[in-house]
């Protein structure tokens, strides 16, 4: 009796359609030559002819392009090539990064950018052998926690259209979440990663600075210091374990993204089964349910043997505000009239209440010294995840929005909204890898889910407790 | 016949006094058990006694706690155990960083400082088994190329009494080229690791940033933009080698500085042996000693089979003016009144030449522009690196300075200091790895040598080529 590789890969597969598998098994069968590249592609295509419309979550669909790409794939598997662990895995790419051939709107504004050149996004998916199916849809200027525009309308959140699917990488997880892709990619400024991935009920993950390169041949021009720090790319996905091949294969260096570091993605080290929970942060209200999921997920890690501790963060919502001092500042002094002249009264309103709820700083010396504070609250939180290897602590105090809920003025923007965003936005200051891990569904259609963050580089603590919560949940993916 | 260890490496050992080996052979001695840490020890101390009156680098003798660190370390090593490369070998510190229970006083300024815990610097000599041996003398607030202050006095370079040992880190290299100790800590925000090298005569190291940590415990506030990024720590010793040493000893992480990042110290790639050359920078001239230096340097590497070119650098004396509009700008906010307040007239002058010749950002929107500028240019520089692994230029336009040169006014200082001074400057906003290497003396008395800059971590390629130049330098040390 011989051993028949394949076969045996092809028993531990899914029967389901090759959409509704993850990431990680369709590279395996890809691999093993279980399935194609093609047939992972075409069935994603036909996945997003059906679903697509409904929810219009890629407003750029290269499926000519896309089927070229899996054609390569296949070629390079038969001579026995393997670019990398997504070879051959349909993914997505946010209409705010550079694909060459295809236009980057950043959200409906550049209506007119062809791109001339490949982002480092587009080419580390590319030298990956991944295949680009897609663009997915984005606010303008991407600054909302909702994704619609005038150019390409509304993504609606696939579990309910009255909420929204998250902003700004919104189509990004709708689009996993229904299974139009294996892996969508995002960026997180202020919460564009882990908040779309809450709302869809999927993983989000943001790295440290300088873990995935980035840079536009579109926007030549250098970066200001948030745009420089605070702006990560990173990989939506339905598992924890396509979150870490997605990251492997995001985070290959480039020198076009000055920012990028060498750094190890795994380390040989012993950390204790030790998280921190946090269900209290000054500033801010953690709404019932939400406190209740935490302290469920923390449960389950208990069961696994985790010690688990309460603990308060320092000046956590410091670290929030300081955000605004330094993002806000930078936004408004360098794109704020652009938002006035080209975006939609939407828009300008939701900008005008995160203005209002989030003042940047002033002048230069309160510009120094938030930049300043950063660095003392990173050593501070240095300091914790010491202790903690990792901490839990809830993505948003409040149920994803209504769509339409930042449009209801500066108060309610600054009383509401941005109170709620605190965990979002300060992990954004504090810059540790966080990550939005999905725990269930309330209702049957409010997605739940809780955040991680460890300390710099770290991404593979983060994955590991993600991983001991995801073997609890039941979360189902939106495939009807 | 039995194999004796000991013996067969003291034969490789050189016979001059201690204080005359460089670290390696020093560290490789005590490894081996042919010298004892303390006997090292002692001879510095010797050569301390005889030399440092004359001329005034170390400012803080540590003797006693020396000698028990060197008995410490010869205690381990009777039981095997060797904790660094650099385990017994004495090293100096600079005073502007954290020594428990010793003054840091930043060149005279805080005269009562008693400091209370360890920098990571001292930390990081402590774990490695180095020899704390005493704390070396700078300018006051570290601002200038210059190395006296009101409490401690002038420090003189142990070639030539008439021309600066450099600054801020002149204390440092003068005891480095003249025995008092094997390793100097230095740090550098303007050159004030390399400039000393270079008018010392003896090697100078400025890493990327995020690879030695530093942090004081006196000084626990959060850094601005130039204190977290622009100012590096960095090893001065009298060989490659020691550099190389040094570098791993204080590159190991720590905690309390949040920029710290787990990149390797080496990589296994392959990198033609092809560097470029620099002898013309827009906005300075490059005295013809100087130039005639770079292109024998030049002709070394050539007979050793580098491929060499002469390039012009993009924007090179741009990245020197971002360096003031950041760094200017920050110092005039934060301690210009210090220096008003708490400086002699002396570096008051030298400062108000320094704000004239490199003004600081004024207003917010400029601060951001310039932070942005960096980015830009660092981008730039990493295409430029990716063809030419190293690039060779001046460490200063002119050769070092005469005591007192910078306080001739402040046209003097705008049109000749500053001007000199931009390859230190350009790269300290670049921030890549760079070093000062000597190359010789010039009438016996005044030390040339060239700058190397790689690109970012990458240490190991500044020294091959270091190393390269220093098979062919006949440079002596200041040993009579």
């Amino acid at each position: 009796m011989s051993f028949n590789r394949t076969k045996e890969i092809q028993k531990t597969l899914p029967t389901s359609p090759i959409w509704q598998w993850n990431a990680t098994e369709v590279a395996l069968g890809i691999k093993h030559r279980a399935i194609s590249s093609t047939e992972a592609t075409k069935s994603v295509l036909e996945r997003i002819k059906q679903i697509n419309p409904k929810i219009n979550a890629i407003i750029n669909l290269m499926s000519e392009k896309a089927l070229k790409q899996a054609e390569q794939a296949d070629n390079l598997i038969a001579q026995g090539i393997i670019l990398s662990p997504l070879h051959g895995v349909p993914v997505t790419i946010k209409d705010n990064v550079d694909v060459k051939g295809e236009r980057n709107t950043n959200g409906g504004i550049f209506k007119d950018r062809i791109c001339q050149e490949d982002s480092t996004i587009a080419t580390n998916f590319n030298i990956a052998g991944c295949v680009t199916i897609g663009m997915t849809n984005l606010p303008e200027f991407a600054i909302r926690w909702f994704s619609e525009n005038p150019l390409f309308g509304r993504t609606l959140n696939p579990w309910n259209p009255e909420i929204t699917p998250g902003g700004s990488s919104g189509g990004a997880a709708a689009a996993v979440a229904s299974g139009m892709c294996f892996i969508g990619h995002g960026n997180d400024i202020g919460g564009s990663i882990r908040y779309p991935a809450y709302a869809c009920g999927v993983f989000g993950f943001r790295p440290t600075w300088g873990r995935i390169p980035q840079f536009d041949p579109s926007s030549p021009g250098g970066r200001t210091f948030a745009s420089e720090f605070f702006s990560i790319e990173g990989p939506i996905a339905r598992s924890v374990n396509d979150i870490r091949l997605g990251l492997e294969v995001l985070s290959k260096g480039s020198i076009y993204d000055q920012v990028w570091v060498p750094a190890p993605l795994t380390y040989n080290d012993y950390k204790k089964k030790r998280i921190a929970i946090v269900t209290q942060i000054d500033g801010m209200e953690i709404e019932p349910a939400i406190k209740e999921n935490l302290i469920k997920t923390a449960k389950w890690l208990e069961e696994d043997g985790y010690i688990v501790e309460e603990i308060k963060l320092p000046e956590f919502n410091i670290a929030a505000e300081v955000w605004g001092k330094i993002l806000i500042a930078e936004k408004t002094t360098m794109i704020g009239h652009y938002v006035e002249q080209y975006g939609s009264e939407d828009v300008k309103k939701a900008w005008k209440g995160m203005v209002y709820g989030a003042p940047g700083a002033k002048d230069m010396r309160e510009y120094m010294l938030a930049i300043a504070k950063r660095d003392e609250l990173r050593r501070i939180y240095n300091e914790i995840l010491d202790v903690y290897p990792v901490i839990m602590l809830p993505v948003s105090g409040k149920e994803p929005f209504k769509y339409g809920e930042d449009l209801l003025g500066d108060e309610y923007f600054k009383n509401v909204i941005m109170p709620a965003q605190i965990p979002l936005l300060a992990l954004v200051c504090l810059n540790y890898p966080s990550m939005s891990i999905p725990t269930g569904l309330k209702n049957g259609n409010i997605p739940q889910g809780v955040q991680l963050f460890a300390s710099d580089y770290r991404a593979d603590l983060c994955l590991q407790v993600a991983e001991d919560i995801e073997r609890h949940t039941k979360m189902p993916f939106r495939f009807e």
